[in-house]
C-alpha cells in the first residue's frame, strides 16, 4: 500500500465512528452488517460509506455486507490502533485527571507512563499506579523513554511551552486540550480538542432548531 | 433572513475557528484582516472562507477585507453567542468539574446554575459558588429554572437516563461527554464530543507520517 491515496481530513474524522459503531456491533454479537444499515446507525449515506471504506481497499462484498470482525480489525490497522502508545500527560489538573482516568479505564492501547505537573503539591502523588512528576523533567523523560504521545492538559500561556519540550523530546503526536493552536514540526502530529468549538456548534444548532420551530 | 439556506455540518464546525482567531487578532488590537490572512492563520483556502462568510451576507469589501470586530460579532450573533445560557452539569467527578472550571474561567455566556450528582459524598458540596444537588431534582430543577442546556459527563451507562430526564425537564441542547450516540428528540440539539474518535485521528495521523517518512 505505498501508493495509497492522500486521506481527506472528512475520512479521517469518519473513520473512528466507523469503529466506535462495529464495536458496538461486535459487543452485540452481530457477524454481517450492510452498508444499509451502517448507514441507519451512524447518519452517513450507504454511498459515503462504501466509497470511505473502498479507499482502503475490498472490505465488503455486494449483496453479502461487511464481516464485522474483519471490518473492524482492518479498521484499527488503518488508524494505527494495532500497536501500544507510550503516553504521557501534562497538567494534572481535574482536565488531565479526568482523561488519565478515562485512557486508563478503557484500555485503549494507549499507556500512560508519567504524569507532569509544576504544582510542588501535586508532584509526587500517585494516580492509577502512576506517580507525578515535576515538569522540569519532561524532555528528559520523554527521550529516555521514547514517548510517543504527549497530551497537553495545561492551561493557554503554558501550553506552547509544554509542546516544545515534548517536541524536543521527540514525541510523535501531541493530543492538546489547551484552548490554543500550537505550533509543531511537519512530522509532529497535532490534534487539539477545543472545547469551546465544540461548545460554540451546540449554541448554532440550538438556534437554528429555535428558528425553524418558528418558521413552521 | 427567513429563507437562508440550510448551513452544512461542515460550515458549523468551521465558524466557531474562524471566532476564535478573529477573537485572536482583536485582542492583539487588528482592526482589518483580508481572507489570504485569514487563510494563513486558519488554514483554510481564501476563498473557501470567502464563501463560508458570503453564506450568512456580505461581510467583506473586496480589496479592502474584513472589519474584525463586525466580523467577530456577526459570528457571535451567526452562532447564537449573542445571549446567555442557563445551564447545569451532570456528573461532577473530574470531567465534569474541569468543564465546570472552564466554563466559569472563560465565562463564555454559558451560566452554569446547577451541578448534580448521584454520590452522597459529592452532594451538598459547592463549586465555583454552585452547589451540588441530587441527581433525583434534575428533571424538576431544568423545568422550574428553565434550563436551556445540559452537560453530560457521567459513564456511559447512565448517560442516556441523564439525557432523557434533561429533555423532559425542557432542555434546547445537550452537550455529551459520555462515550455513547445519545437519541433525543429532533427539537433538542445535540453535540457530542467523542473523546477516543480524537483520539484515533490523532494515531492515524501518527501512522501516516510514520509511513511518508518512510517512503521519502
Amino acid at each position: 500500500m505505498s501508493n495509497k491515496p492522500k486521506v481527506s481530513n472528512a475520512i479521517i474524522r469518519r473513520l473512528p465512528r466507523y469503529r466506535r459503531y462495529l464495536g458496538h456491533l461486535q459487543a452485540r454479537g452481530v457477524r454481517k452488517v450492510s452498508s444499509n444499515e451502517l448507514s441507519e446507525m451512524i447518519g452517513y449515506t450507504a454511498s459515503q460509506i462504501r466509497q470511505d471504506l473502498n479507499t482502503f481497499g475490498e472490505f465488503g462484498q455486494q449483496g453479502y455486507g461487511y464481516e464485522v470482525d474483519k471490518l473492524y480489525k482492518e479498521i484499527n490497522k488503518i488508524l494505527g490502533l494495532d500497536r501500544e502508545y507510550k503516553t504521557v500527560v501534562v497538567g494534572v489538573g481535574n482536565l488531565g485527571q479526568a482523561i488519565t482516568n478515562y485512557t486508563y479505564y478503557y484500555k485503549i492501547g494507549f499507556n500512560i507512563m508519567g504524569l507532569f505537573d509544576v504544582n510542588p503539591k501535586i508532584i509526587g502523588n500517585w494516580i492509577n499506579d502512576v506517580e507525578v512528576m515535576d515538569c522540569a523533567k519532561l524532555e528528559e523523560y520523554v527521550r529516555n523513554e521514547k514517548i510517543d504521545i504527549g497530551i497537553i492538559c495545561v492551561n493557554r500561556e503554558n501550553a506552547q511551552d509544554v509542546a516544545d519540550k515534548l517536541v524536543a523530546g521527540g514525541v510523535s503526536g501531541i493530543w492538546n486540550f489547551a484552548p490554543i493552536d500550537l505550533v509543531v514540526p511537519d512530522n509532529v502530529a497535532l490534534e487539539s480538542v477545543h472545547l469551546s468549538d465544540s461548545l460554540h456548534a451546540l449554541s448554532f444548532m440550538i438556534k437554528n432548531k429555535a428558528e425553524s420551530a418558528k418558521n413552521q
